[in-house]
C-alpha cells in the first residue's frame, strides 16, 4: 500500500475537523478503504493555530507555496476559501501535478471551468464535494449513481443559517431581526450576515449543482439571488393559513432551451419533504427522468460534516492515486445550455399589498392583473388596521415574471395603494 | 472512445426500463460521461419479449449462457433475480473477466461475499445499487463520500410494498387484509406478498447496506425479520395517540462488539423524517462520527428508478474499462464483527394486552414486568368492551428483549389475562 501524501492548507473549523477524522480513523482506513492517507504538512497564516491543533511544528508553515512546492505531497486539500489567495493556490497545486479536494463554493462557483480545465490537463483530480450540503453526498450522486438520467430540476435548502432563520421565525413568530440575533448568538450567522442571508452562498451552490445537472457551465454571476430581509411574520403567517412554508429555495430547472437558475424566498406546500427540513439542516431534491424524485439531507455545514466529505474525496483520490487512474471524472459540461432571464421565469406569485380601505380598490388592482395577463388564483382581504387601511393577500396562477413585475409598478402608482409589501413566488414542486 | 458492449439477462419490468434509458440517452452518455454503451445482446426464458421490447432477433437469446460465451461483451446485467440461476450467470460472468451490474438482493444478502471475492480474483467490477433502495443512490454514497465516517446506524424504510400499506392503514384506517388488497390492485404488491409482508425483502436490503456501512459481512440468514402482518388499525390508533407512526424499519447498529441487525414494525417518533416518508417512497437514515445524520429518499422501486441504479453502474463500469482500472472497489468486509442475538436487543417495547376488567389486573402485570427487569414508562387503560374486558396498553423504557418475553410468558399465563395482543418495538431515533 502506498501511503499518499497529503498538504492541508487553512486550519479553520473545517481544517480542524480533517484533522480530527484522520487522527481518529487512519488506520481503519487503511484496513477498510485500502488506502494510507498521511496529512503531511499544514498551512495557515495565522500559526498560532498549529501548536492548538497539535501539530508537529516540523510540518507547519504559514507560506502555502511551500506545500505546492513540496513534490512529495500528492494531495492538496485547500480550505481558504474566496477567489483570491485560494485561486492562486488550486490552480499552482494542479499544474504541479498534485490533485486537490476542495470545499471552495465560492471558487468553483466563479472559476470552476478553469480549475476543472487546469486538472484535466495536469490529468489529476479536482474533487469538490464539501463545497455544497456539508456532509451530503450529492455531487457524488450526480457524477454517479444519477449520471443515467436526465435531471430535470434540483431544488435545494442548502444554507442552513436562512433556513434556522426562517424555522425560528416560523416556530416562534420571531421577526427577521430577533431570528438574525439568535443566529448570531448560537454561531449559524456571522457578524456581517450578508452571504448567507442576501441569497449569495445559496447562489454559489446551485450554480455548482446546475452546472453537473445539466452539463452546461453555470456561474454565481448567472444566478439571480433574493434574500430573507425582507420575510416578515405577517408573510409566514398568511403562508402558513394557506398551507404553505417559506424557505430560500436555490432552484434549478431545465427550460425550453436553456437552464432557469435562481435563489428566493419561495412558498411551497407544507406537504413537500423539503417543507420539513428544519433548522440547519440542509436538503437537496433531485428529479430525473428515470430516477424521478429523490432528495439528499443531511447537516449543511460544521467542522466534522464538511470534512466527512473532504475525507470521503481525498480517500476517492487516494483510491485513484494507487491505481492509476486520477481524472476518470472531471468535467462534464458539454453542453452550453444559456441562463434563462429571470423576466422569463414562469411562476405563481404571492403579492401582499396595504390598501386604502375603501370600496372599488380590489377590482382596480384585479384589472391592472387582468390587463397584464397575471390571473388570480386566490385573494385575501383580511386585517384591517386603525388608519384605514387594509391589507390583501393575491396569490396569482402561473404567471411571467415581467408581467408580475410590470402589474406591481402599475398597481404601486395607485393611489389607493400605500405599499406592495411583499412578494414571493410560489412553486408547486 | 471504446464501445462498452453490454448483454442484459432479464428482461422483466426492470430490463425494459434499462433498455428504455439506453435507447433514449445512449449519445447524451457518450457526450456527457464519455462512455460509449452498446446494449449488444439480450437473454430471457420467455421469447416473446424480444419482440415486445423490439429488440433485434438476431441479438436475443433465451440461452444466458451464449452472452456469457461472448468474448465481445465487456459487462452482463443480471436481472434474473433469486439465487438460483442469477448466482451460476453472474459467477461465470465474472470468471469469464466480464464486469457484472446486478439488482439481485437475494443474490448479494446471501452470497455476497462469494460473488464479490469472485469479481476480485477476476479484476472486474461487480455493482449493484439497484439492490436497495431501487433508484436511491445509497450504496455508491456509503462506499464513496461517507468512506471517511464510523458509520453507527442505518435506519431504513426499504420495502414500498409494505410502506405503502402501512400508509394507507395509517391515514385512512384501513386494515391489513384491505391494504393489502389495495397494493395487489394497484399492482405494488405480488399474489403471494410474503417477501414484502413477511420483512424478508428489508432483510436482503439491510443485510447489504449492514456489510457495506460495518465493513463486516452481514448476510440474509442472519437478520431476524418480523413483518407487517399482525399491524392492526387499533395498534395504528394507539401509536398516533402517544405521537409515533409505525413503519417497517430495517435497522443496523454497531454496537459494543458486534452489530445489531434486524427487520420489524417499529414505532417512530412522528417528527422524524423517516416518519414522513410515505406511501412507496423509500428512505435510508445513516448516521455517522463526522457526518451527523443523513438521509437518502426516492423511489423505491418500479422499473425506470431501479433501471436508473443500474444504468448509472454500467456508465461507472464502461469508465473503469476505458480507463483501466477496474476492481478499485471491491469488497470492503475487512471485519468479522458478530451479529448480536435478537435476545440481547435493548430498545423500549409497546405492549397490549385484553384482559378482565377486574380489580388487581394491573398490579398483577406490573408486578411481572418488574420480577423481570422491565421498568415501565407509561400505561393507558382506556378501552372496555361489552364481555367484561379491557384492554391495557403498556410502553417499556428501555429493556432486553430476553427480559420482555419472559415477562410476556408469564404474563400470557396469568388467568386474568386474556391476550397479549401486540407487540412492537418503539425506537427513539
Amino acid at each position: 500500500m502506498r501511503t499518499v501524501r497529503v498538504g492541508l492548507i487553512g486550519l479553520g473549523t473545517v481544517g480542524s475537523g480533517v484533522v480530527e477524522i484522520l487522527r481518529r480513523h487512519r488506520e481503519d482506513f487503511a484496513t477498510r478503504a485500502g488506502v494510507d492517507i498521511e496529512l503531511a504538512r499544514y498551512a495557515d497564516r495565522d500559526a498560532s493555530r498549529f501548536a492548538r491543533l497539535g501539530l508537529p511544528p516540523e510540518a507547519c508553515t504559514t507560506d502555502a507555496a511551500e506545500i505546492i512546492a513540496d513534490a512529495d505531497i500528492d494531495v492538496v486539500i485547500e480550505l481558504i476559501g474566496g477567489t483570491g489567495a485560494a485561486r492562486g493556490v488550486v490552480l499552482a497545486a494542479l499544474e504541479a501535478g498534485k490533485s486537490v479536494v476542495t470545499a471552495n463554493k465560492a471558487l468553483m462557483a466563479s472559476h470552476g471551468q478553469e480549475v476543472m480545465d487546469a486538472a484535466e490537463a495536469h490529468g489529476v483530480d479536482l474533487m469538490f464535494e464539501a463545497s455544497v450540503g456539508g456532509g451530503i453526498p450529492i455531487i457524488g450522486p450526480l457524477k454517479h449513481s444519477l449520471v443515467s438520467n436526465e435531471i430535470t430540476a434540483v431544488y435545494g435548502i442548502v444554507n442552513g443559517t436562512t433556513n434556522f432563520m426562517l424555522t425560528q421565525m416560523t416556530r416562534d413568530g420571531l421577526d427577521y431581526a430577533t431570528a438574525l440575533t439568535e443566529a448570531q448568538a448560537r454561531g449559524y450567522a456571522e457578524a456581517d450576515p450578508s452571504a448567507d442571508v442576501d441569497g449569495l452562498d445559496a447562489a454559489a451552490k446551485i450554480a455548482i449543482l446546475a452546472s453537473i445537472a445539466f452539463n452546461s457551465r453555470v456561474t454565481l454571476g448567472d444566478v439571480p439571488a433574493e434574500g430573507i430581509r425582507s420575510i416578515t411574520p405577517v408573510d409566514i403567517a398568511y403562508a402558513t393559513e394557506m398551507g404553505y412554508v417559506i424557505k430560500l429555495m436555490a432552484i434549478a430547472r431545465r427550460v425550453e432551451g436553456g437552464v432557469d437558475v435562481r435563489v428566493h424566498p419561495t412558498m411551497i406546500r407544507s406537504g413537500h419533504p423539503l417543507a420539513k427540513v428544519d433548522a440547519v439542516y440542509n436538503a437537496i431534491y433531485v428529479v430525473g427522468d428515470a430516477v424521478g424524485e429523490t432528495m439528499f439531507f443531511g447537516e449543511g455545514a460544521g467542522s466534522l460534516p464538511a470534512a466527512s466529505a473532504i475525507v470521503g474525496d481525498v480517500i476517492e483520490v487516494a483510491r485513484h492515486i494507487q491505481s492509476g487512474c486520477l481524472n476518470i471524472v472531471g468535467c462534464t459540461c458539454r453542453e452550453e445550455l444559456p441562463v434563462r432571464e429571470i423576466g422569463d421565469l414562469v411562476t405563481q406569485y404571492y403579492v401582499r399589498l396595504l390598501v386604502e380601505d375603501r370600496p372599488g380598490v380590489l377590482a382596480k388592482v384585479a384589472q391592472i392583473f387582468g390587463e397584464n395577463d397575471v390571473s388570480l388564483a386566490s385573494v385575501l382581504q383580511t386585517r384591517t388596521d386603525e388608519h384605514g387601511g387594509a391589507e390583501i393577500v393575491w396569490v396569482t396562477h402561473a404567471a411571467a415574471e415581467r408581467d408580475v413585475r410590470a402589474a406591481l409598478d402599475a398597481i404601486a402608482l395607485l393611489d389607493v395603494v400605500r405599499e406592495v409589501a411583499s412578494v414571493i413566488r410560489v412553486e408547486e414542486l
